[in-house]
């Protein structure tokens, strides 16, 4: 498998965007129609543009996004969703009900439908083919993300490529990740949407959701089908795609400083090593405690226990940086604290707790949690 | 009913206790035996004095607390705990096996049992039956509460006592709480023991815990069963004290700059109304933006969204302050935010969401989110 610098933009794919201030817009155009599948936020309240797209039925032509407003507990979303994609479609030259819709933003404001269709318009006059033009796409959909985020992966001539944004990630189940996803791949459209499905469960959902989303989280993927595919080799390239932006998206918290890959290892099961992560990954103590260099190991324990029944006399806890590793704690037992602190100091950091109850693990992806992400998050409006 | 300035001094029970730098410790005395029950933490990670608690049986003559260590994930902490609660008991004069104990403080450390022998030694000969003592034993337990919470309640002479220790409140499932409460309520113990636990239930679970508990939660109530006592006029005494207890605690989060009260009503049952108020207490963007005083009622409903089947078109979202209210959300449509951005800069503000689905309601106590809670939980050891 190789990686390729063209983000969405594989052969017969078009992309492209701005910015204006707070108002980011984001296209993805196919010169042929494409099947799609996509996976929606679980929350109860969802944002209009997904109440559109978990009715569409049919093929699509392209992707619309926006960042700035997430379009949602707005009592004329829908409409106002509709009229900036008939506008989009109008410039793009396709039939409205041939491009799907995704946003994210502030939650329950009005959209400005006049002014997101004029940006759209802009926009549309402006796409094209080249990786430019696809890290465009990812710019439109920025929010407090610091840098736009894009891959592409290839096997065999089947390629996945792929923009998102994401946000937060220390309270995952309020922050809206969108991710457009293009393949050439030719898969049927059912065999197609579990692949989707799973995937996004093992990469996506391990750093920004547990089944409790967002009001807005989209995952949309489109393919023009134009490559013969095996399934497996296509779950493998959508997997490398998928897991390199969730990366990013994990990696790019809210105010940030650490890179923090977290593995529960020696679980019974796949999903009692998931909760694990989980849990480890979403605690506040824990990532103030990375932040702060502080190998207050307890914390780990702590949560690792307030999900799943374990023996903590059994636990072994490891942090990595790189080549360098330390045992600091060994089947329950605490090591000196000095090697750890300064082992923490590293910007890039592995978490490995060996529960020692069986054969099963899981890896998810997260950041400290900084005096940073409170600034951004209590004047964000 | 009564408030009393009394603290856990009921006539016939004494206390004490004091800080030397990190070590707190904390002395509840009856002066007769007895009748005990207790709510513990159900993580699965539980400290040691947690482990003694959960095995004993019998009477209690008094209960002994510590702060700066929490005694949890010590391969010796069984026996550390045992060895300073021998030597406490032997300054007080009782056996051992009738004092029960807790502790808070940092996990994963072997506490230093030489030194807290010593410092129960210092403080067992100094415990009294005034105000002041009860609030040196709330001083001795506190750990980054910002002051000593106590508070006792009385209706026909019958009375329940309790001082405690709050802590973060903001990942409230790692958060540790102690409570030690005293009465001379005359009830069966199985009894007490079954409205202790509903009363937890209603009260410090609607503020620290939802179930997910850290490694040291404890409530211990001792009772010398020496008034008559009607159950039901029992559980309202302990209600009153236990909920006054619980909102000090909620209030006193980490850096906190407001109180906030959450109430959900128009649920269909009492469970999803509690759901619901435990989602937004609980999220990190609804709190920071209290904190920014940003009336962002988006990530309110996205809250709501993420743990309840809600239709966010009937939802009507209230701020209250004082004798002020005002309806940021009627009916799920959005009123102008300037009046709640004068309301939310007040210190003591009430959230009120009505879902609009049926009768049922609850309560919940939290504070915002602020740098301050990042500072001191990085640098917290």
């Amino acid at each position: 498998m190789q990686m390729l610098d063209i983000g969405v933009c594989l052969p017969g794919f078009k992309a492209g965007g701005l910015r204006n201030g707070k108002f980011g817009v984001s296209i993805i155009l196919a010169e042929n129609e494409c099947s799609y599948c996509g996976v929606y936020t679980r929350n109860s309240v969802k944002a209009a543009p997904i109440r559109i797209m978990l009715e569409h039925e049919g093929p699509l032509r392209g992707l619309l996004g926006n960042s700035g407003n997430a379009n949602c507990c707005n009592l004329q979303g829908v409409d106002d969703a509709l009229e900036i994609r008939q506008a989009a479609a109008h410039s793009l030259g396709v039939a409205p009900r041939l491009l799907g819709v995704a946003s994210t933003g502030i939650i329950g404001r009005r959209i400005d439908a006049e002014k997101y269709s004029e940006e759209f318009q802009k926009a549309a006059g402006k796409i094209g083919e080249s990786p430019e033009d696809s890290d465009k796409a990812a710019k439109g959909l920025m929010t407090t993300d610091t840098y736009p985020k894009m891959t592409c992966h290839e096997e065999e001539g089947l390629m996945v490529g792929g923009i998102c944004k994401g946000a937060g990630m220390i309270d995952p189940s309020m922050a809206t990740m969108l991710c457009f996803l293009t393949t050439n791949a030719d898969i049927k459209q059912k065999q197609m949407q579990k692949i989707l499905s799973e995937v996004v469960d093992e990469t996506f959902n391990m750093v920004v959701t547990d089944g409790d989303m967002s009001t807005n989280d989209t995952v949309m993927l489109i393919s023009d089908n134009s490559v013969d595919a095996n399934p497996e080799t296509f779950r493998k390239v959508l997997h490398a795609t998928c897991l390199e932006l969730a990366k990013m998206i994990a990696f790019d918290g809210e105010g940030a400083t650490k890179k923090i890959t977290v593995t529960v290892e020696g679980a019974e099961t796949e999903k009692d090593a998931r909760k694990a992560v989980l849990a480890i990954a979403r605690s506040n103590l824990v990532k103030t405690a990375f932040y702060g260099c502080n190998p207050n190991w307890g914390r780990i324990m702590g949560a690792v226990g307030s999900v799943l029944d374990v023996d903590w006399t059994k636990i072994t806890i490891t942090y990595k940086s790189g080549a360098r590793a330390y045992n600091i704690v060994e089947k329950g037992r605490g090591n000196d604290l000095e090697p750890a602190e300064q082992l923490l100091k590293e910007n890039e950091l592995t978490l490995i707790v060996d529960l020692d109850m069986g054969g099963k693990s899981a890896t998810g992806y997260t950041c400290d949690l900084t005096q940073e992400y409170i600034r951004i998050n209590a004047e964000y409006s």
